[in-house]
C-alpha cells in the first residue's frame, strides 16, 4: 500500500484501490500518499500503461519558459491523468470504463484505455468538434453523442450507462487517480529550480491541483519557495474567478456559461472548486479571466513564433499579458506558461 | 569551419555556408563534416533555432521499438531537417526563403522559419490537404497554391519565385542542410544499443540518408554493427523499390505515381535516389512496397493500441509485417519502426 483515498467533504477513508468515483456523501475523492514524498499510486510494473511519455520540454523566451505539454502522446497534458487512471484500473483488473468529455480528456482517456486493453465508452456533447470525436473513435473507444445543450446531461448519461452496464465511471473530473496522475507535472516543474509563477488555463482546476500536490510531494511535504499559481479562465465561463474575487471558499450560485474559443476550459461547475481555490490562495496566486479576443491574439502570436498550441492553451499566454498589465506579475519574474494542448487538434 | 558542401555528381567543393541549392552541374549538394565524428554544421549559439526539440521516445512492444517522431514540435520528423536549415540560413543572415511542399516538410519549415524570423513562402499543390495548409499559414508563412496535377510544376513555381525575388530556395528535397539535420535521428538510434533493423517510410529518402550519416558520425566513421536499413514505399509510388529490384544504381525511367493514403511519401523523382539506394544496400537492407490496404490496416492497429501515427507513418508498420511474411525480417530481430508524423494532422 502506498496510500489511500479520502473524501474531501466528510474525511471518510477508502482503500487505495477502489472503483468509487465519489464518496457516499457526494464529496470528491482524493488519493493521499502514505509517505508525503510519494508521487503516484503504487501500481505494479506489469500494470503500468505507457504510450511513450516524456518530460515535456521548456522553451525559453526571455524570463518566460513555455512548458510544451502539447508534445504529450495524445496531444495534451490530460495524458498525465489518463495514464494514471488507466494504470490504476488495470491494477484493479477493470475491463470496461465510461466517461464524459468533449475534448482532450476524452482523447487522452481513450488512448490510455486502448493501451491498457480496457474497453472505453466516451459520452460527448452532440456539438463536440468532429476532429476530437474522430481521435477518440480512432483509439477504438465507443463514442456516444448526447443531445441537448447542457453539458450536465452528458455527464448524467455516462453515469447512468456506468450504473446499468457495470462499466467503471472514470471521468477525469471525478476520478481520484486522474488528479494523482497530474502530480507528475508539479514534480517536473519542481525540477526547474526557483520559479516565481506558474501560469495555466483553468477549467476544472485539475492542473492547479496536480501542480500543487506534485510540488509538495517533490519537496517532501515542505511548502517553501513555492511559485505563485496563476490560473486563467475565459470571461465566457469563469466560475472560479467569480468565487475567488468574492473571497468565497466555494463556487457561487451557477451562471450559464457562454460559448468561447477556449472550448477546453468551459467547466461551469468544477467538482473540486474548493480545493482549487484553496491551493491557488495558499500559493499567493491569482485567478483572473481574459476575453476571447485576447486569447485569439495570444494564439496568433504564439503560432507566428512557431509555437503551435491550441487556443485553449493560449488562454495562459493571454493571461500572462493581462497579469503584466495589471501589475500582478513582474516583467522579470521567472514564469512558466503551461501550454496544455496541440493546435493540430483544432485544424478541422 | 566544421565542414564543407560537396556535389554528389561531380565532386565539386563549396564552402560550408552557401545559399546554392544544387551544383552548377545539376547535382545535389551534401554537407560533409571536416571531422567524421561531427554531427551538424557549426552554427553559432545565437543562430541556433529551437522550438523545444526532444530525444523522441521509443515505445517498446516486444522485440519492436516504435520511435515516436510524431512527438516533434510541428508534429513530424521533418523538424530535424527544418531546424538545421533555418539555423544555417540565420547563420548566413538570410531574410527570406521559399520552398515547395504539400505536407509535413512545409509545416516544419514554416515553423522553424518563424522561429528564426525568416520570411517564408511555401508553394503547395492546389489539392494539398486543408489541415496542412492551415498549419503552414498559422506559422505566418505565405501559402501559394499552384494549379495542375503535376507536382513538378509546384517545384518550378517555387524556384522561379526564388529567382525573381531573391528569396533563398530552401526545399527539403535539395537543401544540403536539411539532410544534415536529419543526422540527429541516426545519432539517437545509435544510442539505443545493438539494433538489427530500422524500418521507415521512404519518399525522398532523406530519413535513410540522415540515419546512415548520423550512425556513421556517432560511430566516428566506423561502419561496424550497423542495423539493416529497411525502407518502405507504397505501391502507388515506388520508384526507389523499382530501381532496387532492378539492381540499378539510379532511378529507372519515370512512371506516373498514383494517389495513395500515404500522401507524405509520393515522391516520383527523389533527387538523392543514388545516395539512398547506396546507403540502403551498404547496410544490407531492403526496399519494399506495400499496398494502401495494408497501410490502412496497420494504421488502424496502431491507433487501437493508442499509437496515433499518421497513415504515411503506418507504411513502416505495414512494411514490418510484410518483411516478416517474406522472411526478410526475423520475428525476434530487434527492430525500430520510425513513426514519422502525427495522425492529429490528418483529422480534417
Amino acid at each position: 500500500m502506498t496510500g489511500e483515498l479520502h473524501c474531501d467533504a466528510c474525511d471518510k477513508r477508502l482503500p487505495e484501490w477502489s472503483t468509487a468515483w465519489r464518496c457516499d456523501c457526494g464529496g470528491t475523492l482524493s488519493w493521499n500518499p502514505a509517505d508525503p514524498a510519494e508521487l503516484l499510486p503504487g501500481v505494479t510494473a506489469e500494470n503500468q500503461v505507457t504510450l511513450g511519455e516524456i518530460v515535456t520540454p521548456v522553451l525559453e523566451r526571455g524570463a518566460v519558459g513555455y512548458k510544451l505539454e502539447y508534445l504529450s502522446p495524445s496531444g495534451s497534458f490530460k495524458d498525465r491523468g489518463a495514464r494514471c487512471v488507466a494504470s490504476c484500473l488495470k491494477q484493479m483488473d477493470v475491463k470496461a470504463a465510461t466517461l464524459d468529455s468533449s475534448g482532450n480528456a476524452g482523447a487522452a482517456m481513450a488512448a490510455y484505455m486502448a493501451a491498457a486493453g480496457i474497453e472505453a465508452s466516451v459520452f460527448v456533447p452532440e456539438h463536440a468538434s468532429a476532429a476530437k470525436r474522430r481521435q477518440i473513435a480512432a483509439y477504438g473507444a465507443r463514442v456516444v453523442p448526447v443531445r441537448g445543450g447542457d453539458r450536465s446531461r452528458v455527464t448524467a448519461a455516462a453515469q447512468a450507462y456506468a450504473q446499468g452496464s457495470g462499466a467503471v465511471y472514470a471521468s477525469h473530473l471525478w476520478s481520484p487517480y486522474f488528479i494523482a496522475g497530474m502530480r507528475t507535472l508539479g514534480a517536473e516543474l519542481a525540477e526547474l529550480g526557483s520559479l516565481d509563477a506558474v501560469i495555466f488555463p483553468t477549467g476544472s482546476g485539475s492542473l492547479a491541483l496536480g501542480v500543487a500536490q506534485g510540488l509538495t510531494a517533490h519537496r517532501q511535504g515542505s511548502r517553501e519557495r513555492w511559485p505563485r499559481l496563476l490560473g486563467i479562465q475565459v470571461a465566457a465561463c469563469a466560475p472560479l474567478v467569480e468565487a475567488f474575487d468574492a473571497g468565497a471558499d466555494d463556487l457561487l450560485p451557477a451562471t450559464r456559461p457562454q460559448a468561447s474559443i477556449a472550448e477546453g476550459i468551459l467547466v461551469a461547475r468544477p467538482p473540486r472548486a474548493k480545493a482549487v481555490l484553496r491551493a491557488i490562495r495558499e500559493s499567493g496566486g491569482e485567478l483572473i479571466s481574459v476575453g476571447d479576443e485576447q486569447v485569439r491574439d495570444a494564439a496568433d502570436t504564439l503560432w507566428r513564433h512557431g509555437i503551435y498550441a491550441e487556443p485553449t492553451s493560449a488562454t495562459a499566454e493571454a493571461g500572462r499579458i493581462e497579469l503584466l498589465r495589471r501589475d500582478l506579475l513582474g516583467p522579470s519574474d521567472r514564469a512558466i506558461v503551461v501550454l496544455t494542448g496541440s493546435a493540430l487538434k483544432t485544424q478541422a
